[in-house]
């Protein structure tokens, strides 16, 4: 693979004017730059430059409004409520985050519910941003179909990524963020391209029997991770950042997609909460000591670790040139 | 084995009159034998009567009080605290469960945590009777350690049960109640004595080597359900149901802990939310119809079918001769 250095205000830069020139706005180019770009700087790439034609296509069907002006209302002083205007999820929490996180500041424990929005990123950011804030965050949000529930021979999950964050007072935040998914499509298409097989448990063929094959993976549909569990997992997901939020599930967001090859509309469950007032002010030592003793272990990397080591690092990142190509001739 | 039948009258009658003869008051006897019922009459062996001589150890020795009287207190209008007196867990239930639903009820979302209990039972009394309100509901607890993190080689975390609940419209609600360790340490015992594998990724010998062998793993330790994905969701739960509530993570908890054969003491963990309010009205129709596709779906069971089941039956229960014998000798 051929790579292109390229600094983080570069990568910002072509993302947004790629983005301006299908039609969005300053604020909402702004707003999606800025997730593409610190997708970039922490090493994400598949969160990165990567989906730029994916926002570009659904912003120049219609599909996306380039011009979204979220709103945000209080339904009640701890239920938080943005109407995403149609618009790319970045502009929501840009608006919306903050009111969650005062919420959950002065009362101990708050959600936000984002409808009517088209979520194409990591989930990080938005826990992230709540853990620095010394809140404990949780969020997900489902896809479209592609995943069977455990049993079954049948899409009707998304992969259905869940993050959670942890505040730490002399550390960077614990965050996970992971699908539900046994593996990510993306990753099954990669080793069926190059050959090889995936572990059991990661998908079936287009009948719904079990297979190791990744090219009868990508034609048939993927498993949840770790068997009845994590389908429980992925079915309370689809439960959460659906109709909980009055927003569709995965099967219902496909059959109103336009197939323009970018995100679905659908919904976000966000949920902060604050230690001090749940623990009574207890959590901080105990949740240290948990931590340096799993971190001490043999054998285990706490997650996000590579991440803020990517972040760390100053200076240009390798950006696949195809890609650049690409992006180029889409402005 | 040899059963024995008796009606849910006579287990309760059973259960009760072991726990005040243990030193328990009327008032958490009580308590406690419902929980012990209502799993026996729902087919749930291994939170029935089979914690008795584990509920009658934890009462001689003092290691639990007997005549609990936890206490409620509201922290804030949505973060509902309830300690446990160092008593069973369901005692607490009774008392706080009613705050929490009226939090969640008024203001969408709410937060109980119990610090200072003993919780030997299932998870799913709490959630479903949260979703029986209308709530959609999360719980968790830890334990002590006997499941090695993903990668390493060493117990941390307890088997770390999660329980969610949906309310349903028409129908009894969707609830799941799952450890987060691959298999029930019970269960890898019972194939250690049956002879038998179990399948890999179900846990580690003593020296932290893969196997599939039970009487091995029983003395070495488990693993936690599908891989470091897992493993990050009972990390979460140590977080939750440990220092966010108040409490001590597992390994602290097996450290205070007596090892009296009862369950050590430790924190609650329980969210409640009014879907009504976070979703503005929208989650019936929506979540009806994914559950109906779910459910349609060959090969799926919704969680919790098989105790609703169970439940209607009329008439006795079949319970373990032997057991029952043990429990009569303490008596």
């Amino acid at each position: 693979m051929t790579t292109t250095a390229l600094s983080l205000d570069e990568i910002y830069d072509i993302a947004n004017t790629a983005l301006l020139s299908a039609g969005a706005n300053e604020e909402n180019a702004d707003a999606v730059a800025q997730t593409v770009t610190r997708a970039e700087r922490d090493g994400s790439h598949s969160h990165g430059l990567f989906r730029i034609p994916g926002y570009v296509a659904s912003l120049k069907s219609g599909k996306v409004n380039g011009q979204a002006d979220p709103k945000v209302d209080q339904r009640t002083a701890v239920v938080v409520h943005c109407d995403g205007d149609l618009g790319y999820a970045p502009i929501a929490h840009q608006r919306a985050l903050e009111t969650l996180a005062n919420a959950a500041q002065a009362q101990g424990i708050a959600t936000l519910s984002i409808t009517r929005t088209h979520h194409f990123a990591a989930l990080w950011p938005e826990t992230e941003t709540l853990a620095r804030q010394g809140l404990v965050a949780m969020t997900c949000v489902s896809y479209m179909p592609n995943v069977a529930p455990f049993g079954s021979r049948e899409k009707l999950y998304g992969t259905n990524p869940i993050s959670f964050a942890w505040p730490r007072p002399d550390y960077e935040p614990l965050v996970f963020d992971m699908a539900t998914a046994a593996m990510a499509m993306g990753e099954v298409q990669i080793k069926a391209r190059d050959g090889g097989s995936v572990p059991p448990g990661t998908g079936l063929d287009a009948e719904g029997k079990e297979t190791t094959d990744p090219t009868e993976i990508v034609k048939g549909m993927l498993l949840p991770f770790g068997g009845y569990k994590g389908s429980h997992i992925a079915m309370m997901i689809e439960l959460l950042a659906g109709p909980l939020v009055g927003e569709t599930v995965s099967f219902n967001s496909k059959a109103r997609d336009s197939g323009d090859g970018g995100p679905p509309q659908g919904g976000q469950f966000i949920l902060a909460m604050n230690p001090e007032l749940l623990s009574g002010g207890q959590w901080k030592e105990e949740g240290e000591a948990f931590l340096a003793r799993l971190a001490s272990l043999e054998g285990v990397r706490l997650p996000a670790e590579r991440r803020y080591r990517n972040r760390a690092q100053s200076g240009s990142r390798a950006i696949n040139s195809e890609l650049l190509e690409k992006i180029r001739k889409l402005i």
